[in-house]
């Protein structure tokens, strides 16, 4: 069943250019009204008209016609040019529709709200339903949904001492973005479910978010037909009006002027958020929840949160990165390799094309491999690791929340909504369970295909370059082929990404899962898997595959008849892994930030305009109104897409940092263009998406954890099999003859006899260095081909082997140890949250209290009527007195 | 700073032999009133009365003395034999103690409460002040803290189809206790926060809670003096009575009967809980949580889960075991131990005084090792780690909570009761760290040195007894040295238990922590971690280090001089292992269930009863009222040592599951009768504990989920290193000539040139065997003697060790990743519970909904008076029917 919508939902927003004023100046508060001039617009539904020459119904002045409408903005379904035969049902559909939106309207107006027709005016084809929301039916609404709100009553949460604090605040004065309301940020309004009873103790900001939010979500759970009888079933009883004649009319004052707060919000936003040139300083999160939901808010909280934890990470990572640089000169084993007087002569790279080459030609590449093959990288990566598992701590999460949401516990009644059930029709969930399955692992083996694929390029190049005999040429072979090869991978990657996006959306909605919550996050764990997938094997086929099946001298592995499984550099894997991380990371960034997320939208809103003739346009640009100029913008699709870019940052950050201590650097330096870059998104691209209460960040939360659990493993994998840490450290403390890495080179590469080579796999030109070779050398710890047992692995080979497993179980407990004690010392909620929160219960406990006195006051002296909430005079002294008690106890530190 | 405590508290509640009639038995209603028969006694406050003869006092009847209390119930702590000079100062002492009691009373009287005295009327020394609530102060107090209470409300929870569910209640029923409740199950109350307004929609076993509760809560805080005064300013503004007058009529009738159902429900608890005959039904945690509090219910939910839980672990224990059992004739290493044929001499025990021995005499062991270590075992410690996990998996958390508490989201309310902090005088906590730290490493050295000195005490005996001749006498050395040991582990572990409870006590006073909740989570680690050392310390001695520190022959290493270290027998040292554990476990239950959790107790209360005169004692217990008696009875000291027996019980059963199939059997054993048992202590034994509410088990849950990690690792360090089961798959998959086992033994023997002894060291009998021995063999991978490096580890050590440890990083990761893999599966709120809140949920928003209407339609008729809680007899008709509206949508499915 496809997911019906009436109505293109927008809600009356992007009101960015009001101020400049260049439409309705004369309208002094700035917000559009009704033809009656008194009602605000708060809300405009658009939905599609057709043949507005028809005159076929005479009940409206248009034709209407539906719209069908899943994740797409606005393709109009039905295009002019149809058959003649399709109009009589498609004239049934018409009424169907009309009938289901008269019907919807109805139920809309049930539910106390107030409604304006406007068909095609100016935009042809469009309709807008103007929608004035009430105060009244706000606050049930509000008081429905338990809204906590900040009233009146503020507190001091000071943790350090006044001066400190002072000083704090000067210091980090340039970081705070411009926006009025960090200035008091040790000044907290305490928060309280909406009560219609108590309405007058809500501070405005909490009016304000009262009404955005409402706003907002009074239009959200119309997705379905099913649920809108929900909501009638749910408004029959709501019809009535309170009498709340005075309270209503002082609200109104108020509320005029939190409306002019909101318009100014946006271009807040567009000035403190959402440009580049401000990229060092803190997000305005509070703005942004109030104006585009916790949602969203959470995301660039979260986001912010990250970004500012790469700054340590970055400056470890570089620090790190230069100590390898500094010590370059100093490492034994390059040294060793670049000495001419260790005269070692290499076995052949591949058969019979090449030679028997000079250990000391390696030497770029050993003294290269130094640089991020060094006794740092093992600190570096424990950091790493720690750090992983601290971003994704209950302590950062609480952080992050409370700037996003501003309030810690989460509101157990909300997930009512969430776990509602919407009635699709179920299919058999096993044999779908068996088919994703299957989808999934068959695009897994597309993957290893493809890096097959890649690996077979790379070998059958690296052997016919190899033929060729310029040596010139032959000297840039490797380089090239390495970073083609990578580049390769990038854009399969990238290419893959989008065809993974669109199977799991398709695996997903086959499914058919019960709620939307479980859709979202079956969709989000599928992409999840198969994305990842896609960007890490090839990394990991580097790390752990690459160099370790070739088999030996006189034995190598074949693949495809007559290809030789790559070796890897004389000095290990961790170089070419460190060249792939940083061109997938650095190429992934660049195009998928610029091409699809500047480029694309841009495209899009382009087509948009130019379906609209363009001589039309300009004109028509001077007259529409400000909601008419919004239903040209982008719809929002969520942030899924933008959770998924930064959670597979965060495994290139974290998972194989240790082979790559400067993706840190790269990653903060992305985040901080993207964070701009998503601001502008939001604020000029797309219209206001609907605000939506969330409580955490859901699913991503769980593959953070998972990741970053991921990450100590593979960093110990890393570092203890695909990094030479372990045969060096084993080389000097058991077999080194002067406890020094002196002769480690030559420990680690066995012999072989010549006279053993397959027939018809020896070198061409066995003379190529000059001199007959006897025996060559290959790294790899195996016995010498004149011992007991030539070429089995050695005693040292299992001695290395076991020194590394050891490792690997060492660093993988201490990591979690650590990060266990870590957890234990830091508190899940921070210090001065928790401060916060026994400060606002205390408080709540006060106004308890108070109340009781007050009950106490009223019963003692006898007089039965001021009753909390009547509209009579007697009671309005009550009121002031209770205002006034919010009042004065104002701060208390 | 002391705790001073003016009153003995204890909750007016041993009512247990109120139904047998031998006091009052006029009083129909079973509860003592005042003097004025009018007002029943809530709560009593017991003080120490001394010198009764004294008549210094003039505004009293007789004199009353201070008393400190810190933890220990009731040692008087100014005895009569007191110096004349002291007295001037006690006076005055006196004096102060009695004005602050009298303070206090004022205070409470303030709050709201009534009382009466009765000083030293039949027992001496004793005073009791008899406290009565008024039902509007529990009403006030109700609404104050939150309670969620169930209403008349009720919704059907129905999983299973009508027939499944009725079968399934009759297939269970024999199991479960018979306490009239447990029918219905599937029935639930709504529950909603307790408000005085609706307070008629309340069901009556709410408002038996809301009494119960509250009458505990209330005296809760007056732990010390900061806190009356507390108490104080806020009772203050609580003077005045609520007018009430007809509800509070129509309560106190049905609060009659919830009284007699209180005194009812002990009696239910004695029969259906607090009896071994019972054993095998579930518990009556519904009463046991309305009787004991929250954290009482919730220590017995979680009980029997584990007990539960325990069922599956030992059945597949016992599986496992019998395996072992059944294969023992087929295995092979064994079979070639006992085949005489396989004449191998092995090399000698111990120096000079044993001689070269034949392996075939080790047949014995070797066979019984099979028992323990099989292929079987590898499964039975993955099922068991994941088990582990499993116990500690949200899943089954939620479902305990459930069980106990009765609902799931925790009163964040209530936290702000938790995190007050008293205004303890605070130490400079740094230095005091220190101090901890030092003494708990100490303590654990302390127990290093004892498991040394145990081993020392082996090694001594060992060697002296192989210098006797008798042959008889030295083939039970080795079963009577180890049983011994073991025994003598064990006692040490018991005596040691209580001395680290003590000094862990200690510590914690000395370091002063800020909150009640901080003192108790600091005690419990402490005393986890001392405790647990000290259990824990010889097993892992035996696993990891006994016989791997020994050396080679000719190499032996020596400690103290000339004692060799320990070797294992020849199968390992997994046999050794499993008979320390099974000493351990079984001793260690039997003798704290029986001689500290019954001995003392009993000894305690007889002492108690022991200070009045016995004469006097039979003519007393005739004539004292309930709480009188009740006097007599042990303190609640809390759930910290139930919680430590079974924590420390849990981690026999997960961390060296591997080497002990059999641990769980024990455990259920063990815990089926430790209900029975602690359910006695509560009924019978204890006076009845202050309620507490509890959100979950705190620290606890924590130290569980620790341990199930820790399980897994040492489970894998255990199956790789002690167990014989990898160099058995090395062998046969590496070495074995034809794929079997066949030839294992010979492989893992060395060979040991007899030349090559240290001088000193060659056996004194060296033709005890009857032939001359020139090589012989022990168990160990080393080089031959003959080889170029001789005694040196050889290839397959090494190889060996490779395996041992990449067994070690795929079971710990393939645990860890299976217990995410099933944490996943199984969702964190059990379904037929996620139903429920739903429906809970739902049911709520009917309930506003139809409030909602209800306002409306007194609006529209214009009514101004009818306000919601009013004692007119206008509004008595809405309040009728209202609850009405709560009855008539009372089952709905």
């Amino acid at each position: 069943m496809h997911i019906i919508l009436f109505y293109e939902l927008f809600f009356f927003s992007q009101l960015r250019k009001a101020q400049q004023g260049n439409e309705r100046p004369k309208d002094p508060k700035l917000w559009p009204y009704f033809q009656d001039g008194l009602r605000r617009i708060d809300y405009v539904l658009t939905y599609h008209v057709q043949k507005p020459q028809s005159t076929r119904k005479q009940s409206s002045k248009s034709c209407l016609c539906c719209k069908f409408r899943r994740e797409q903005s606005n393709p109009p379904a039905h295009e002019d040019p149809e058959l003649a035969a399709q109009e009589q049902r498609l004239d049934y559909h018409d009424d169907d529709q009309r009938l289901r939106r008269e019907e919807f309207e109805e139920n809309l107006r049930e539910m106390g709200l107030e409604m304006e027709r406007e068909e095609g005016n100016k935009i042809p084809g469009v309709g807008f339903l103007k929608i004035h929301a009430p105060w009244e039916v706000l606050c049930r609404e509000a008081e429905f949904m338990k809204l906590k709100m900040p009233t009146f009553k503020v507190f001091v949460i000071c943790i350090l001492s006044q001066k400190v604090n002072m000083f704090m605040q000067k210091v980090t004065a340039p970081l705070q973005p411009n926006v009025g309301e960090n200035r008091m940020e040790n000044v907290k309004h305490l928060s309280y479910p909406f009560s219609r009873e108590k309405h007058l103790v809500y501070h405005q900001e909490g009016i304000l978010f009262i009404i955005i939010f409402i706003y907002n979500h009074l239009y959200k759970p119309i997705s379905n037909h099913q649920q809108v009888y929900e909501i009638l079933k749910r408004t029959k009883c709501t019809r009535a009006k309170y009498v709340m004649a005075i309270l209503y009319e002082w609200m109104l004052n108020r509320c005029s002027r939190m409306y002019v707060i909101l318009i100014l919000s946006l271009q807040i936003l567009y000035e403190e958020w959402a440009s580049y040139s401000i990229f060092y300083k803190y997000q305005p999160i509070g703005l942004i929840r109030k104006y585009f939901g916790e949602k969203v808010g959470l995301y660039f909280a979260w986001l912010g949160v990250y970004t500012q934890m790469l700054i340590p990470a970055a400056i470890v990572g570089v620090i790190v990165f230069l100590y390898g640089c500094a010590t370059v000169e100093d490492n034994i084993p390059s040294m060793e390799v670049c000495d001419e007087r260790n005269n070692i002569t290499m076995c052949p790279m591949c058969d019979r094309a090449c030679s028997y080459w000079k250990l000391v030609t390696a030497c770029g590449t050993a003294r290269a491999s130094h640089l991020f093959d060094n006794a740092a990288t093992v600190f570096f990566a424990i950091f790493m690791a720690l750090w992983g598992q601290q971003l994704c701590s209950p302590f950062m999460f609480t952080r992050t929340l409370v700037a996003a949401v501003h309030q810690l516990h989460p509101r157990a009644e909300y997930e009512f909504h969430v776990m509602k059930k919407s009635l699709k029709k179920e299919q058999s969930p096993k044999s779908l369970f068996l088919l994703c399955v299957f989808v999934c692992s068959m695009q897994i083996c597309v993957t290893l295909a493809i890096v097959f694929g890649v690996v077979l390029y790379r070998v059958s190049i690296m052997t016919a370059l190899h033929m060729s005999s310029t040596p010139t040429f032959r000297t840039n072979i490797r380089a090239t082929v390495k970073t083609t090869a990578a580049i390769i991978n990038l854009i399969i990657i990238i290419i893959m990404d989008e065809v993974y996006g669109a199977i799991a959306r398709w695996l997903t909605i086959m499914e058919v899962p019960k709620t939307d919550k479980s859709f979202e996050e079956r969709l989000i764990f599928k992409t999840f898997i198969l994305k990842f997938a896609n960007a890490f094997t090839p990394i990991v086929y580097l790390a752990f595959f690459r160099g370790r099946i070739i088999g030996r001298p006189g034995k190598y592995i074949y693949v495809m008849g007559s290809y030789r499984m790559e070796e890897c550099a004389h000095a290990g894997c961790l170089m070419e892994l460190c060249i792939q991380l940083c061109i997938t990371m650095l190429g992934k960034q660049l195009i998928q930030n610029n091409l699809f997320e500047i480029g694309v939208p841009k495209l899009k809103k382009m087509l948009r305009q130019r379906k609209i003739d363009k001589k039309h346009q300009e004109e028509l640009n001077k007259t529409l109104h400000r909601h008419e100029k919004d239903h040209f913008l982008g719809p929002f699709v969520g942030l899924n897409p933008e959770y998924m870019e930064m959670i597979i940052q965060f495994g290139m950050v974290t998972v194989f940092v240790a082979s790559f201590p400067l993706a840190p650097l790269f990653a903060l330096l992305n985040n901080i263009i993207e964070i701009r870059l998503d601001a502008k998104k939001f604020v000029t691209e797309l219209r206001r998406p609907i605000a939506v209460r969330a409580k955490d960040i859901g699913i991503w939360y769980t593959l953070l954890r998972g990741l970053s659990k991921v990450a100590v493993i593979v960093n110990a994998f890393v570092i203890a099999f695909t990094s030479d840490l372990i045969p060096r450290l084993v080389y000097q403390y058991m077999y080194s003859p002067d406890g020094t890495l002196h002769g480690f080179v030559n420990h680690t590469l066995s012999y072989f006899n010549v006279s053993h080579f397959q027939p018809g796999t020896e070198p061409m030109e066995p003379m190529h260095l000059g001199y007959k070779v006897e025996v060559c050398r290959y790294k790899d710890y195996r016995d010498p081909p004149w011992s007991a047992t030539p070429y089995e692995f050695s005693r040292e080979f299992w001695a290395i082997l076991a020194a590394r497993l050891a490792f690997v179980i060492v660093f993988q407990n201490v990591v979690m140890l650590m990060s266990d004690f870590v957890d234990w010392l830091i508190p899940d909620i921070p210090k001065d949250i928790s401060i916060q929160i026994h400060k606002e219960r205390n408080l709540i406990v006060e106004l308890f209290m108070k109340q009781e006195r007050g009950k106490k006051y009223r019963n003692t002296i006898g007089d039965p009527s001021p009753q909390p909430l009547r509209s009579r005079p007697s009671s309005q002294l009550t009121h002031r007195g209770r205002v006034e008690d919010f009042h004065d106890g104002e701060i208390q530190s």
